[in-house]
């Protein structure tokens, strides 16, 4: 098999090496200078992709960072408050988990980046000793904080908790995500709805394009590289072909390790962001990896690998367990239905996870009846398992060249009801 | 070392048999003419309370059921509603449990006695194969549900959960602790106000005590020991001398597995209560474990086990995990206290737990300000393993027969505050 190693270069000029893949998944690095060049220096990988097969669009990979390595198509879980909700990280990293995403806006607020960084980081203060990438605070600025002022500048706001005055820019959010300790920055964006005018989604796209700019300079000046981190630039221009253009070559121009598909899955609904993820996807460099943000159902990741994404974070999984909700191979279950108060089977008979050996959905439905924290545990459980189990299954089916097939029989099963 | 093993007959009548003790603390059988007979049918003992060492009024034990054995002075975690909150059941033992305590006042309102019987029983239920002891339901019906009518029959009452109409009576609890699978079982009991005039409690005792020889024929009648089962009587009285002996005397008449102290840790307060048990531990058995119902805190189970008691139950740790508060061998903490929010250090360096090996004190701090799910997760885990620590230490203490001076050091200690 031939797989492909992409290494990115400070300031974002890329290079692209042929190798033969290893037989254990693990990134081959022989035949790149750079690769040389860190081997010598004593230093492992700060950030190699490398795409083992791929089906039409839909790739399987690995990314290797210096916390350890990511398999793609990669689902992220979120752990907001320096916590995966109602998870121990060891049973996050059991659910097969290779990195985690932890959310800027939270942080900075509650502790605060300069007490993390003080306690020596995010991975030491939650016990998560692989990677993890924060979002830039952009989006839940203007989704959660209370009177947003924005400008060329930057957003200053008021913090939900308590009040309190800040202001984030390009510049503090790199600061901030730095100080958190992230394997993955992501730069400063704005995302505006999708239903907005076409030229407000333009003029908020190129502010985002231009803060890009500035986040990309700002991670350089702070030693990013050289911390073992990498950067990523998010691509807006909501469902248009051409701003989505645009906004492509711009982050191109500066160069990052990654591109994020910024300003969906903010209510467009399914076919739009296929629609769009048709022609968003292949403005991106093939060499990085692609990152959809905030996304989603498990359909929603079928369908948005086999147009070429390789990494996703998303709530669901998470909120849904402690709301009751279990996501299965035969679609999702509400366990506050009264059919499962005597049902002695396992949440999902083909589900490998400790809530299927263990638990009865009688049991899961009682737990839920009751309020049980108990219940919102196993149910976060499964449903990051089953998260997991899915994208596994996807990379097994790129790997065998069967992703199409694959998917239609999955999507034919998580429907049948 | 020289122990002795107690074994219970069918109605009471009670044998004691002297035997060498094990080094593994495996209860020796092999002398009762009552072990070879259970060993020829090929029967692993029901009940057998052997004790292998004492210190004045405190003593360590072992009691040996089908289900496994029970480490005494043992303390049960609270498992309401078919959990112990916020507790995976493999944690709940990893943490030194050998028995849980579950309520049938609430397993009878859900998921309902029947139902966990038709769905094979409480312990595959909740995923936990060791014994269970059930409270009879007496004491949570007088506090928690509505419009409660007490009779000599029993009490009628309203759920609190959906004011549906409901009757506990001696024959009912027995038959609902059965029907759930209970391996201890509690005889149905009313426990009045301790500053209730001394008439009433008296009134009340003797209400329980008919009550307990009911318990008794309808445990009988079910074939609770062919089950495998036991039976706890409970002592009444409140604080009154004249009365627990009267309750003691009616319990003794009627014969139990073991002896419940019911009617304390309601308000009393520390003193009256130690005042009650240095009588009422002497007035009950010496063969049969006794058990202080509701305790405690700390220091309430080192006096208590000074006092003779061999099982406690309360919900003190975990509820206490649940709202900020942890205990440490440095006395009780209050992890909302900003005085941790920086603090590197773990919350007891002297505990083996999970959580004192992989988590911080600020990091705590952080999860308890956040209301998050894990806070509480850590630290129920922390407090059960704690209490744990607390009962192996006190069994230690009393085998090297130093318990007076152990059980000042910890008491120097956790008040040095």
């Amino acid at each position: 098999m031939i797989s492909y190693t992409y290494m990115t270069c400070r300031m974002g000029a890329w290079k692209a090496a042929l190798s033969a893949a290893t037989t254990d998944g693990h990134s081959p690095l022989r035949s790149t200078g750079q690769a040389l060049r860190l081997s010598a220096a004593g230093m492992s990988t700060r950030f190699a992709f490398t795409v083992h097969a791929s089906n039409g669009m839909a790739r399987a990979g690995t990314i290797a960072m210096r916390r350890g390595e990511i398999r793609t198509p990669a689902f992220m879980p979120v752990g907001t408050a320096a916590t995966v909700k109602a998870m121990k990280p060891q049973a996050v990293r059991a659910s097969g988990a290779d990195i985690i995403l932890a959310n800027t806006y939270h942080l900075m607020l509650r502790p605060g980046a300069e007490r993390l960084a003080r306690l020596g980081g995010l991975h030491r203060f939650m016990n998560w000793p692989r990677p993890i990438l924060t979002d830039s605070g952009g989006y839940q600025v203007m989704s959660l904080a209370k009177l947003r002022r924005l400008t060329e500048e930057g957003v200053e706001f008021r913090s939900h908790l308590d009040g309190s005055r800040h202001m984030l820019t390009a510049e503090r959010s790199i600061a901030i995500q730095r100080m958190i300790g992230a394997d993955i920055v992501m730069a400063f964006d704005e995302c505006p709805r999708a239903d907005r005018p076409l030229a407000e989604i333009e003029a908020s796209m190129e502010l985002s394009m231009r803060w890009a700019r500035r986040s990309r300079a700002a991670f350089d000046e702070s030693g990013g590289e050289d911390a073992g981190a990498a950067l990523f630039g998010i691509q807006q221009g909501a469902l248009d072909e051409g701003l989505r253009r645009r906004s492509a070559d711009a982050l191109r121009a500066v160069g990052f390790d990654g591109y994020a598909i910024g300003g969906l899955a903010v209510g467009e609904g399914q076919e739009a962001m296929f629609a769009t993820l048709d022609f968003a996807g292949c403005q991106l460099p093939a060499e990085a990896p692609r990152y959809l943000m905030g996304v989603g159902k498990p359909d929603d990741l079928v369908g948005a690998v086999g147009r070429g994404v390789d990494m996703f974070d998303c709530v669901l999984p998470t909120r849904s367990g402690r709301n009751g909700q279990a996501f299965t191979w035969g679609g999702p279950l509400n366990l506050r239905n009264a059919r499962f108060a005597e049902d002695a089977g396992p949440l999902d008979p083909r589900c490998a996870c400790p809530t299927c050996a263990d638990y009865s959905r009688a049991y899961l439905h009682h737990l839920t009846k009751a309020g049980e924290m108990l219940g919102a545990m196993l149910l976060t459980e499964h449903n990051l398992a089953f998260y997991q189990q899915l994208m596994a299954a996807m990379r097994g089916a790129i790997e065998r060249g069967i992703f199409t097939d694959w998917a239609a029989g999955f999507l034919r099963d998580y429907n049948a009801r």
